[in-house]
């Protein structure tokens, strides 16, 4: 994870951009993943309005800097990566993959630089002339017969790639409390109750049931409150079958 | 990377979608990863006709099948995986980082299993009832206080996940096949038939009990063969309890 501040050196540069709804979505992403820096180069104008007036994402996009072009949207920025969309046939720059390229832009991000992060329009991509800017071109995995990837979607996995990272030593899920050995045995025996009282056993206690329900609840992997939820639904059950036991 | 295979069992389910939008970006998201299945639950009708007829990524919506239940749409699944918005507040599945999850989900893929993936309706996620039928319930890690993602968006960060790792070395243990969520239905459906039998339920079927039950089932991890041999142990339960009713 990238800290608040960390996050706060990243700009998303979006160029010639001309759907409101892709822009309103850029910006939500923004705000999903925690990034606050907008920056819109010639954008379609009514596309840019209609997108700034949308309800959600509303402090991202009213807080959005325009720019005449992409020389003075990067220009304070240290490192400018570009995205490769399907448009590009064979880019100059060196491609990388996303994860690479992620990992370059947490760096200098972690270091104090700012980034900037440069989306082509929905038709085009990036041209030659912004690729130009660009230290790095990432190119996020898509399929070499179905590449272009809607902007608001590739914004949204391009940030995703940015955070997702937990450094070791972060939280995981917390899982609950496993079922103790004891909780098994005793699972297993109100069990075999169950098939004993239920005439499964003829015989009475038998080692090889026994042995065969024991491996069955070893291998179901219990927590210890699942555990005492089943118990209670056996014993419903083991207290209907005696009753049906001194019935015969 | 998924080999076509192995992408071709997963199944993107979607849940209740309403905006034809949204119903579009996924679809194209599908394409851009290489993933062919979508399945649709009960979709807002004139929505789903729409998205059908645009234009792109026409190919995964012209074979989209479509489901009245949940349950349907994921009976021939091993691993039904859910997805967490915003809209959940605190789920009663254990919740796993989606790095974590795409593994999981990747290992079944590769074992020959088919997953399904369930995402919610864009206003309201899903259901305590479609989380039921969930193994397990991923997060996208957004923040807390913008937790809540376009659906387009966040089908296609899910995808990518699912895609953009380059495995170190082979494939992880192969375990024995999974329990399929018929298999674990029908588990389910002789518990609630041995808990009624035994007079746990007064006023006949239950909905709470059956949601319980079914997460219960869920959450003992299942194969294919110890479910089938727990079928046959609970089987002779019922049938004696059932005697027992019968003599009442």
């Amino acid at each position: 994870m990238l800290s608040t501040e960390e996050a706060g050196r990243l700009r998303v540069v979006l160029v010639r951009s001309r759907n409101p709804l892709n822009i309103g979505a850029a910006a939500r992403a923004m705000s999903n993943f925690g990034f606050e820096r907008l920056r819109v180069v010639r954008p379609y104008e009514a596309g840019f309005r209609e997108a700034r007036s949308a309800v959600d994402a509303a402090q991202v996009l009213r807080s959005a800097e325009e720019f005449e072009d992409v020389g003075a949207a990067v220009s304070d920025c240290s490192l400018v990566a570009g995205t490769a969309g399907g448009a590009q046939r064979t880019p100059r720059e060196p491609l990388q993959r996303l994860e690479d390229a992620a990992q370059a832009i947490r760096t200098q991000l972690r270091a104090g630089s700012r980034v900037a992060i440069l989306f082509g329009s929905e038709k085009v991509g990036l041209s030659n002339q912004d690729l130009s800017h660009c230290q790095l071109l990432l190119r996020i995995p898509t399929l070499y017969d179905h590449p272009s990837m809607n902007l608001g979607q590739a914004v949204a996995v391009v940030l995703y790639e940015l955070v997702r990272q937990t450094d070791p030593g972060g939280p995981s899920a917390v899982n609950a409390t496993p079922a103790t050995a004891e909780g098994r045995e005793r699972m297993t025996e109100v069990w075999i109750e169950a098939l004993t009282v239920s005439g499964y056993t003829h015989h009475g206690p038998d080692a090889t049931l026994e042995e065969k329900v024991r491996r069955l609840v070893r291998r179901l992997d219990l927590t210890a409150p699942d555990l005492h939820e089943w118990l209670g639904l056996l014993r419903r059950i083991v207290w209907k079958a005696r009753q049906s036991k001194e019935q015969d």
